[in-house]
């Protein structure tokens, strides 16, 4: 990319929308950023507002991301890449389209619903030497990078247990059937056609997993699990037994019913030699017991910093 | 009992030995009680010397449990209670003798290897109303007392899910083939026809067990699980899927070799009301959590002490 | 303001400055926000870069505040605010500034050295109908907001006792005089002239002020306070006895060399009635206990944030 | 002392007292002591039930302590020590008659009312090579102890402030004119001339004093205090600036109205080199960070206790 202004383009993320507006503000964190064109609802009215609202030229708000593919693909201030923040059922065929076309994408997750899906996208991308993510984005944190570079440098020897966890509590009211009410998992997340097979599992589940494989590199070799849907079409908990690559036990619980939690990912990783924990909710705390010392509890501030890689 | 001095007896429990002094301190909290009569050690000098400590007087400390329990009933001013601190394989026999000749007892755990061995000390405690007692002793906390006292009240709703765990560090060393030199599990704890079937899961595990049930009233209905022995005669750590009686689903983790934990007791139970956690290692503290409000923090002292039931 | 575009300049800020991008990068939060013009430093090489990188015309970069003030006021597309970023010594004249020319200010703190200088300033603010602010951000959390609405409705009672502090450890170097190689208080920090008359109690100091007297509405009467210079010119560490315009007591404690503490913001504040405690480092939390109950753990989030006020 | 058991002897104390009966159990901590004599209280019924309860021989129950001296010392199987647990305003006469007849002897606190009794006692102990101790238990915590050979071994370098505190809430109905239907402070707690001319100074804010020295060695120097006692005659609240013998600055706050609090005595120590961390409702942990390291959290138990001095 320039090393001057970069320029983007985003497909979905209306006004309305949730996760558009949280990638508008992540990425307005750099100064030399634009938002250039955008395709944001298939509903023209909120298109057009969230276009005019963004401060982006009328012609470069399209009404499907087709459309935008094609034409702004033809401009010489085409936008250096693309974010797609659509219902789950569509991000396989809009990142493939962008890919082709030679953009950068980030697209937020699920990716898709069959592997070879993913890997024809992951294929595409490497063949045109474009940057291509999605958006697990608690791997970003500084000290779940720290806790990656602990484990390689055998800080915490092999992995023997990991004990991981995602329980929220936003949707309990579907526990007693008022679900209609509060309309949270109404529209698209409670249609399995456009939402996938998984809700709790797929939706923050795969957020342990994301992070438990970045941090140790290990992968799931077995599970044994139990998901609750509580009458619902999708599932709200569930628990699940594992082994690892290497060996290792341990146990992923998710949630969205347990009451008292916002988005409490923690992450507790034991070895033969030491053992880490991180929590979202206190992310810039990593905790590092070394074997037969005291806790360390390791902060992206305070004295350790000076001490840290850079970011 | 008597109102006046209560008279205790003890089997097992040499100066040597780890729990029958912690025993011993916990009676002495009281004022009226007194130690009478022990068989401390199957080795007399052994026997002797704690007999001596504890200021018995010497035709009191007797070789074996039979003769003490022959001896001691036949006396007026016998004990009122026994305590069994012994090896695990001993305790259904001892604690059957003296349930026979009318004593009160308190037995560490575990009890015995056979359910019906355990189903025929119960049956013989009820038939001679005897008090007996199994040393499940965190539920002898207030807190937890509390905690149940919450979920029969309904505050909680129904139980969803129950996240518990009882990780310690204690064996790390037995990984890594040091154990012959720390010992730790030399003797008796490390051989099966002394030990029991399970070091891990029967020695914490039956903890975390103990006071989910203690609690919630619940019982385990079915159970997937894995344990790891590290090449040593005794599982090290184990983790455990399970259902319970109402359907609630959860997870069970216990660990000797889980670095920077102690006696780190968990206990989070989900309901479709509340949520409650206790956690051992900061045991006058429990946390409530209602459904749309605010975590409580129930302490056993400050304001809300004066609104707790009697102890 | 306008409900479109909102347009804002910037005096100071430069891209070596700390400070300036944060302001940047907090204004960014809002979609329709842009950067217009803008002063950033007196250096004219690094004024025009900190210019090209934010993407302003190169016309509206002006070598000198006043001239942008003059030129700036006559555009019919000039800036509706103006964000003052500039070493402490210069605040108050670039303030009455473009408050004079009809300009909403944001100032960095401290805003001047004299009480005369503060009530001009606000004096014109309030003549011309202006909005006029200075960055005690602490007050912006949700918690804080809440905290004092807690005091309003009556909810702790008459305030008794505060005890309130701010200690960092980013100084710490200067204590050993080896303050020349980190540099960190090099330049205008480290000159009472640029700087002003004082370092740890003006610069955080003034948040534990501010952050109390927002909550209570509270105003300090009487001070007995002890300053640590440590050899440097200006003071590295406070402590404060106080007596409150309504009779409450409380210390402040403040710190620039207390190891361990990043931006360890924290107020308590005692009543009649309750008890509030609030965090910097955990600042979605606020901690209530009703006098006679348990500590609440109110969190921005969680079923309790149903029941919060808007933002 | 004897190696084998140790006899004691209480002045003060019956079974309606609050703290002979702490005395009482902390004592029996160890196996091998008796309680053989007492004079626990100047109402002739309480003393002798209290003997009873405790399982004295009647004639050893005393109606005064100064019978008591004298009769025990002629014994000899007399106290090795006696303990004393009267209102504050005896403390002084007692111990001294029990050193002068040669008892070890540990005292409640405060030990008397003038520097002179003090220096009175502590040199008749020497004279006669008594134990003699007062009540600062904390100062007996694992961790307490730990902090201070950290500092003796310059581990953080030379204090330059101290932050301690030590808040309660159980008299916080005393505030409001309620304080005779609570009778918390009724009888001699609330007589200057029985209880002395300090209760919330006295009582607890002699802990914050100790602990601070016990662990730095230094000794306050200079005090700037505000007291307040909300209408009653003695001080429920106390602010105080301080200036130590080495020149650090510090506050020190004790209460025993500020809600949510039962015994929060808290340390914190800050040095040129590290800083130390105390807090006695988490007593097994010390919190410490080294200069430019991340905070280390010591504990009694974990792997930490291995490198741990014997207690």
């Amino acid at each position: 990319m320039t090393k001057e202004v970069i320029r983007y383009g985003m497909v979905g993320g209306d006004l309305e929308a949730f996760i558009g507006n949280v990638h508008r503000m992540a990425i307005a964190f750099e100064a030399n950023t634009r938002l250039v064109a955008g395709s944001f609802s298939r509903d023209a009215e909120k298109n057009q507002k969230t276009g005019a609202n963004y401060q982006l030229d009328q012609d470069r708000v399209y009404a499907s991301y087709a459309e935008m593919a094609e034409s702004e693909s033809r401009r010489s201030d085409r936008p250096d890449f693309i974010v797609i923040v659509t219902p789950n059922v569509s991000h396989y065929a809009i990142a493939r389209e962008f890919l082709r076309r030679g953009f950068h994408v980030m697209c937020e997750k699920p990716l898709c619903f069959e592997i070879s899906q993913a890997e024809e996208l992951a294929r595409l991308a490497r063949e045109k030497d474009l940057l291509f993510g999605v958006t697990y984005a608690y791997s970003g944190y500084q000290m779940v990078k720290y806790a990656r570079q602990l484990v390689e440098e055998g800080k915490i020897g092999d992995v023997i247990n990991v004990n991981a966890e995602y329980p929220q509590e936003w949707l309990i009211d579907e526990l007693s059937g008022t679900a209609s009410q509060t309309a949270k998992l109404s529209g698209w997340r409670s249609d399995p056609q456009v939402a996938g097979i998984s809700n709790c599992v797929g939706d923050i589940g795969t957020h342990i997993e994301h992070t438990v494989a970045y941090i140790t590199g290990l992968r799931v070799k077995r599970v044994a699990a139990r998901t609750d849907y509580f009458g619902q079409p999708l599932d709200l908990n569930a628990n699940m037994l594992l082994e690892f690559s290497n060996g290792a036990s341990g146990v992923f619980w998710s949630s969205q019913v347990a009451i008292g939690h916002m988005n409490s990912l923690k992450v507790r990783i034991y070895g033969t030699l030491g053992a880490l924990e991180w929590y979202q909710e206190n992310p810039e705390c990593l905790i590092y017991t070394p074997r037969g010392e005291a806790p360390q509890y390791l902060h992206r501030g305070a004295g350790f910093s000076r001490a840290m890689p850079p970011a």
